[in-house]
């Protein structure tokens, strides 16, 4: 752009954001400029106090402000239930579900050897360390349902044979609200095998 | 989330970009966070400086880091030659294109009467201002071909009567590179009036 080189600056520095292309850091970039420049300011602190501030949580891996985050600093929290996700949008989830009340374990990634990412960069050993220390008495391994997420489920609950910790999984089934013609084989099998009596 | 009051505030503020809402303002807050914290602080930088030092070129309306812009300010650029254009984005499309040299006169928007964007609000009177002060011999409306810009041109273009100024508008056609199965009919018609001659 020959007419700002601080509206270059923008455009280019957007274009760090996950999905945005030049057109749509252009867009950005003009949307805050005419009608957003509060936003932009407000964005603007909001990012260089996260990048500053926001470290990983000494006992569950996940974003946290402080060095042992919300969740595992709640008492009410430590039920001796632990479970395992692969990153904080899934801890997000299952929270935003409501229902679970115990504590987590955020590997922020899973095992893939082909890109260099073993047992040590998703804090394995960690996980083992507090399973041991805090008296965890059922594992949810609730890794992502793919290749990588399952390898990883199966890993951990390899090396934890013989502890005595109950190991479960997530159930796989049919979506609340979904329609049969719409779901996919293995998910049918998965359901049909998982199936219950209606009065439980 | 309970787990980061500062990751909040970052998801909340990436809310004010456009076409950003709660799921993609999460992933882009990770992303940032996991793998990208430089370019984060630069993007801090960027927005801070660009809100603060970003205004209006007093000549054409563009955004600009000075008083009058690069394109105002180059005097072989100041050719009789002015083209008007709706935003700083067909500013840029018209400028990578590279075929023009006279200046611009950015209107910032379009006339609309029911959004309460009349003449002033698009900056009409600075525009005939300049008109009769710089000495412009071709005025070239390249409003959008939609209703409003339609009807922004043609409102310049009467303010315009009778000054003996040439006032021009694009012309419409088939793109180049474009096959004609897919062109709608009006560009169609267009094309079929605007022909020329193949030995021009």
């Amino acid at each position: 752009m020959a007419f700002s080189p601080l509206v270059d600056e923008l455009v280019e520095s957007l274009r760090c954001l996950p999905g945005v292309g030049q057109k749509t850091a252009q867009r950005m970039a003009f949307h805050l400029l005419e009608r957003a420049r509060s936003g932009g300011v407000r964005l603007s602190d909001a990012l260089s106090n996260a990048m500053e501030g926001v470290r990983r949580c000494e006992s569950c891996q996940n974003f946290s402000d402080t060095e042992v985050c919300g969740i595992c600093d709640n008492p009410a929290r430590s039920n001796g239930t632990l479970c395992v996700v692969e990153s904080p949008s899934d801890l997000l989830a299952i929270e935003q579900a409501g229902d679970y009340k115990g504590s987590y374990f955020v590997l922020m990634g899973h095992l893939s050897p082909i890109d260099g990412v073993g047992p040590e960069e998703i804090g394995i050993e960690r996980l083992l360390r507090r399973v041991g220390e805090d008296g965890v008495t059922e594992l949810i391994l609730a890794t992502n349902p793919t290749v990588e997420g399952e390898a990883t489920a199966h890993y951990i609950s390899d090396r934890l044979d013989g502890s005595g910790i109950l190991i479960t999984r997530l159930a796989h089934g049919i979506p609340v609200g979904g329609e049969l013609g719409y779901v996919d084989g293995f998910t049918l099998t998965h359901a049909f095998r998982g199936r219950k009596p209606l009065l439980d």
